[in-house]
């Protein structure tokens, strides 16, 4: 079965090619896709797949039952680009301007759709029923995950499986992290009411710009004082704009920046001591403020036995050569909201292009290597077959 | 001979309200005036007496020799204005968008030409030459006093006096100051160049906001530890401008204000010490930075027999019921660089408006009391005649 | 009279080098003084004078009567000295070990002592009282005029001078400052409890350190923000105390330190200021504090119309050659005190040696010149003659 | 074997208990140790162990050899105690007043000598060499673990297994930790130059207070931007001592502190920004400096084969409920030393005492629950005993 599966991806990788090189294309950003979700809808409405759109307002969900009853499996690969202008000079440069799919999602749905195809055409031997999760806006808070799943894209579903092609790994290798994986990403604004006046003056003044550099200056100790040493976390200012002329003093001071936390205990607590010390650094300098902190995607947190499974399962993909445990990254996902409702994990798919210079995600000049969509292709077909078949470690486990 | 002069200019107030109001209506920018200047030197003319223009750019200098030798005294009276838009719904409201006379120099140049026509009706009688100073660009540094007085406005004069009509001093009041009298007022402008980043990987940065906000806390130092408290000064940040996405770590940070000192050695030590903090800071951080500093105008320092002068010639005024000491002022003026080459005094004329708010100066609804132009006009006029004879003392105390 | 006067206190000169001398052995600490006005009010007794002794604890108070009605005149010398161990090598130097006469109140009082005796001796030609204040207590907080004052010292004075022989001055230079002269000088105490614990912890515990070092960089506005630029004020923290193991983090910080300021507008916006500064700086930090703010002498500040009589009456004494304007001294004084309560001025006498180092007030090695006592007797004695005669000038400027 | 081993073990529980209670009575300071190693080596010699004592000072080293060739493993137990005074009213209370073994010390030794006496009666049943390091002045930097090591204590060792008793650890828990497990800990000192004055007059000196506090504000980055949040770190001020009179101006600042990091390139990494940052606060004062940075014990690196099989032969100890992975602990074991020569792993063995209160390491309360000290023999014992066979399990990981 999995010679059959990999065999047939095998054959499909030009499609998925040219399925990403097309999507490269016509990128569109978060909370803003049109077409993208009609062509991933009208490829699985031509192989006569059963196909969802609208979910959560621009997310695509198709379902795929096998022969024999079993368990629900969920893959899921976003599809959103971001507000870059494309400098990469490649054949199939975006055709959008000033939109780019700079962080691989062309990749993710290409992969995703010829997974579907294979299923489907597998599906007469196959067990249980395997949902295709398209989710729109994974770039931009409040995400696409969360709409998704408020309208039903997780019913019946027992495991969700979902990887990023990751240019800065190495092709072959693949990363995976048991617990928590990615940060929780919050953004925060303050704004110092102070009240301006003449910069001759300061003393019929509350100098906004003061009181603000003294808030970063004691925003610091969040870090290096409160939180556990052992529990990573971050806050960063931004942005800090106070603009006026050289000889006033500035009547007002707008601060923003984000959190980065892992668990929600620590998530809680910088949120309440920022609180405090905006308040106390205030209350210091007899001024008045704003502060907004707005939560963003939860840490993605991957469960235990899935990570687990995964890993057997990439060590039999003849492509892997490596699979090693991530490090902690600071960056967010939304896929953290489908962990918090069912059982799964994430993983990063090396994809770094054969280039003498790889570019970051979200730089204009960013590419992927495309060879890495098959890898995950086979990873993520092969979990989704091979967890109807992994419940007896399962079981073992809750026994411990 | 003070009762004839006060008589003449009684007599001429219409024409100077007349005057003030027409300007009032057609104000300039500094180094951007024409018709003003090409309005005084026409009003000159037409009475037969002898005009510069074009003096240090725009300004106008006026001559008028009396029958008799004597000393030579300046008079000088400002005539730029200010990029403001006026909100006064005055009849003779500023028919210029975006400009306006919010500081009353229109005033000044409207008593000053009063002034000269009087003293040229009274030439006969009078000993010494008179030099009636218009200048440009007082609001804009570097202004126009240097350049005029590097075109020779000053040559061969022994003495100068002016005043600023001044909308926070009761009518009726006239305010002088032995020495420091107006602050120097300089500006600096402050690059922190650290290296940008994601919000989330500070350690891959330097974060030019906690530099910049460690940088204004620094500064506070000047003030309050290294300058001698009996010294008043200021350090002031105006603009702080680190403007980014929340989810991003600070590349740069603008940061620009003001120092206002009283005496050259405290106006060198703040510029010195500045520059040191900004060194250390960024050593402290690593990373480099941008420094420049500005000397924009030095103090306005009076000298003592030229103001005891001034205090009695004031008290001689009969509209003229308060002649008192002025605090330090912090704002700055370019009367001062006249007072570094001759003796001289600057005064302030009371000149607060008959109205239930005062708007201070630079103030979209700013205006003066007409009124005060006229006891402006006496003070200057008679201290330009009496101080011919004010020789002996100058004398006296040069024996001492 | 003024010669008869001067010859007297020229005759008793070497008397009062002895006394000088004398009292320079035997030093006694603020409050602690016993043998000093046992000394002083038996010297007075000798000569038949009347004195009152314990006023206000360890104060003495001479008071002579002229022939004629007249007014009351204060004359004030104070007597402690300094715990400082002397290291001066003088053959008079101090026989108690750890105390010292550092600040010249040995020259004051000999000077005073001789003054009186020559009133004394004088008496029969003059008209109305003296009272000579010999002061305890004014080098330590709450000093001793307060309580002499309270205790009678003042009643029916009509104005007091007094004078400090100040050894940064030179010889034959008097200074004197209408106005505000000395500052007021407070001080203040606060604990930061904060929540000890392992160095390696910091989140659990509150660090009294890093939250005291943030109080005294936010104490640095007072000075640089929040005072009137125009008006000295100091905010110094003398003292940071936390002290540790370095491996641990600190439980609680002791900082103290003192405020100076010329007007008592300026004494209460500082003092609330940096109530409201602890307060947030501690609210930031979730920590408790204390916060004491002691009130020490109030400012010096002259009367104008004493001060310029003291002007004019130092002008004739021979050994002066220079009356200057002092600058604003921001070390303090309890003469501030007599002050509140009647007209006068204190004024410095230059003292300074004749010797290649001048060693500061308050050093171990700090000496006077002897010879300025003759001047500051000169100067006090004719004041207070003199002073009888200073009534039309006085009535003149009321009526202004 | 086991079973030989584990009842024998048992028999001489009693004993053990005893040897703590002697011992926890007469502790001895860290480098002072005089009693204690002469106590462990008469026990050994008694028994007819070879004994080295003033093993890299004050350290002793007892040696058992089996029957058949092997590995050589070695044990380590350390036995200094701290400057502590007891309070725990036990009957066994330290007599040594100051002293008490605060720490455990007492317990790990009296585990030891047993494991070594017992291992001694089965030496005919065992291969290879045992190694029993009981290690002077673990609780005071430099400790005894280096010099121990430069004295050839691990002369033929190939691994190396210790263990604390943990007081905060649940009695039947073993926790263990692969790859790095407690931090580095590092102290220093920086004195700040500055120039003391009168608390009036700032602009004559250069503040060590304020210099001080602005240094601990920046020190606040190493942690907050500098290092990776991923990497665990701290930074610590400890003690800031400028201790003054409160109305003068500080000379001098005292600061000290502790550095805790897991890795050698971070720990580089702080000591140099640390260093950068005291040297750029300092030249933006224009102040002197002294910074002394001390090495303290490297990070506990556990090797990963080593630590699988302590957790494995855990697993086999009856009185063992729970083997669980550790977090990292921010405090410092000079154990670090031995795994940078050899293979080994350290861990925790729960100690935790029956009783309402758990007094924390180093209170002077502190107790152990006697029961753990068994746990430990029979798993330090039986890892030394196993480990002879662990060679093939080794040999495949080398293969990968």
């Amino acid at each position: 079965m999995k010679q059959a599966l990999f065999t047939k991806l095998e054959q499909y990788y030009d499609e998925m090619v040219e399925i990403r090189r097309y999507l490269h294309q016509y990128p569109e950003l978060s909370f803003k896709e049109e077409k993208t979700p009609q062509y991933i809808a009208d490829f699985y409405r031509k192989l006569g797949i059963k196909v969802r759109t609208g979910v959560g307002e621009n997310g695509v969900v198709a379902r795929i039952k096998g022969n024999k009853p079993g368990k629900t499996i969920a893959l899921r690969a976003d599809f959103d680009a971001l507000p870059i202008q494309e400098e990469t000079n490649l054949p199939f440069q975006s055709k959008n301007p000033g939109v780019m799919h700079a962080c691989g999602h062309d990749g993710h749905t290409a992969t995703l759709l010829i997974v579907g195809k294979v299923l489907h055409e597998l599906k007469e031997e196959l067990s249980g029923e395997y949902v295709l999760i398209h989710q729109h806006a994974e770039e931009l808070a409040p995400g696409g995950a969360i709409a998704m799943i408020n309208d039903g894209c997780l019913e019946g579903v027992d495991a969700i499986f979902g990887t990023h092609l990751w240019a800065e790994t190495a092709y072959g290798t693949v990363r995976y992290k048991t617990g928590p994986f990615m940060a929780a990403a919050d953004r925060y604004e303050i704004t110092i009411k102070g009240r301006g006046g003449h910069g001759a003056m300061p003393h019929k003044t509350k100098d906004a710009i003061v009181i603000g550099s003294q808030l970063v200056m004691n925003l610091q100790q969040i870090v290096s004082r409160q939180v556990n040493p052992t529990e990573p976390a971050v806050v960063s200012v931004g942005s800090f704009v106070a603009e006026n002329a050289f000889n006033v003093i500035a009547d007002t001071a707008k601060i923003s920046g984000t959190v980065r936390t892992f668990s929600e205990q620590i998530r809680d607590q910088v949120e309440k001591e920022m609180e405090r010390i905006v308040r106390g650094t205030c209350t210091a300098a007899g001024c008045e403020y704003e502060f907004e902190y707005a939560r963003g995607y939860p840490a993605v947190v991957n469960h235990q036995d899935e990570t687990e499974f995964l890993m057997k399962v990439a060590h039999e993909v003849p492509e892997v050569s490596v699979v090693e445990e991530s490090n902690l990254e600071m960056s967010g996902e939304d896929f953290a909201h489908y962990l918090q409702h069912v059982k799964g994990t994430y993983f990063f798919t090396g994809a770094k292009p054969d280039a003498p210079i790889t570019y970051s995600h979200h730089h204009p000049k960013f590419d992927i290597n495309e060879k890495s969509m098959l890898v995950a292709a086979k990873i993520l077909a092969l979990s989704a077959i091979d967890y109807q078949h992994s419940e007896t470690k399962c079981k073992q486990k809750a026994t411990v």
